[in-house]
């Protein structure tokens, strides 16, 4: 058995999400069904470094399956791109050690989130930003991403997942959390160890909170400290989500084809 | 009657193109039909700079309009972006001198035409660039724009309108055909003072095989010299095809509302 790993990047806006679901056109099934079918192997599983909500984007999602055979990685990546939809891309495909887990072996990601603050919303944008229509200051919002920088239990900032356990350990580390001005409006660049569910949109809807002065830091402050996600802010929607990158321990370099 | 120019931006994407047309939805109608409702008067018709396709995008079309009302601009501009659909937006609306007429008054237009030329699609990008597989060598793709800069009579890059007679002069003068590189192509910026039925997209086409080498300089001078359509190449795709840009005479100042 070996072990492959792909970068994908996908359109997220008409999809039920990354992960398989019964009601919902996934992402993941949609991979996996390709992959199984161009090599032939309906045992074949496709596991995700990471589950992303519906409507959510990604400019690199990582995940990996295993398979017994040997594959020609350029001419696998060109019949799934020829097999997958226009809005699905197989970026990379490469052989990883067998070890290597998409999910378990990630120690951070990067997630962008677009805000769109001009009154008159670019059409060629509607799908990929939040269109912020009240006061959203700038200056504020650079100025309270400090708050969520570095370790904090992030319980407040974490939905409850319907089909899974709450997480024991809600502390995670945020090495970045930056605010960059763009067309129009601006990006919020987190990098961090590990999100939970909803994190990423729970922390913009509180840090737009801020920025039109519905919230002071100290009530950020306090957020942190009650531990409960009621009293924080809205969700921020998903289409303004971009899953950038995940990183691994070491590179994991692919392994030569000679055995 | 006051005249009044609209700034408009659409994703052309589902659309059958600007011009009101039997059996498909256009971007004329849906305008047309939300300023007829607002301003409560059935008689409004809408006029554009010119058409723009099925498929292709517009940052910025012009067009005009005639009213009994003195309409309170930003109020109009809030109103319509309330009633048309997210891929239609109106980005101005001035009141103009009597006599400007979109397409009469216009002078020069801008189109950008953009060519992904990396072996995997974007895809966030996939219904806004034309997809080039074949070898595309940006260096012979610029050196041929000079074939096209200047005043040439277009009839070899004009399709033939079913609904119109022939233009009796098909003389245009470009000003600008320029090559400019962005991620993952190259995006073709042509400005000119008159462009005829799908000109963009044949010129483009016309450059693509220049640039794949499958026509030599000397095949494109045969090419003006034929005035013939049926020689030349294929049609560029409509989805990589942006109206950018409509430019007027003298800056058609706003008329001031006391009358």
């Amino acid at each position: 058995m070996f072990c492959y790993k792909l970068t994908l990047a996908y359109d997220g806006t008409r999809f039920g999400g990354w992960q398989i679901q019964p009601n919902a056109l996934s992402i993941q099934q949609i991979v996996q069904d390709a992959i199984r079918m161009i090599l032939r192997d309906k045992n074949i599983i496709v596991i995700g470094s990471g589950r992303t909500d519906a409507g959510v984007h990604a400019k690199a999602q990582i995940a990996h399956f295993k398979s017994e055979n040997i594959v020609d990685l350029s001419r696998i990546q060109y019949s799934l791109n020829g097999v997958l939809p226009r809005d699905i891309r197989v970026k990379n495909i490469e052989r990883v050690p067998f070890d290597f887990h998409a999910r378990y072996s990630a120690i951070a990601k990067e997630y962008h989130y677009h805000l769109y603050l001009d009154s008159v919303m670019d059409p060629f944008r509607r799908l990929y930003c939040w269109h912020v229509f009240k006061q959203c200051d700038v200056f504020l919002l650079k100025d309270a991403t400090h708050l969520f920088v570095g370790s904090h239990d992030f319980t407040s900032f974490a939905n409850e997942r319907h089909d899974e356990k709450p997480s024991i350990n809600n502390v995670r580390t945020l090495y970045k959390c930056a605010v960059c001005e763009e067309d129009g409006g601006v990006r919020l660049e987190l990098r961090g160890n590990g999100f939970l569910y909803k994190m990423v949109r729970n922390i913009v809807g509180t840090l737009v909170d801020v920025a039109s002065s519905r919230l002071s830091h100290n009530d950020v402050i306090k957020l942190f400290e009650a531990k409960d996600r009621k009293k924080a802010s809205m969700t921020a929607p998903p289409e303004g989500l971009f899953l950038m990158n995940v990183e691994y321990n070491s590179q994991p370099f692919p392994v030569p084809l000679i055995q």
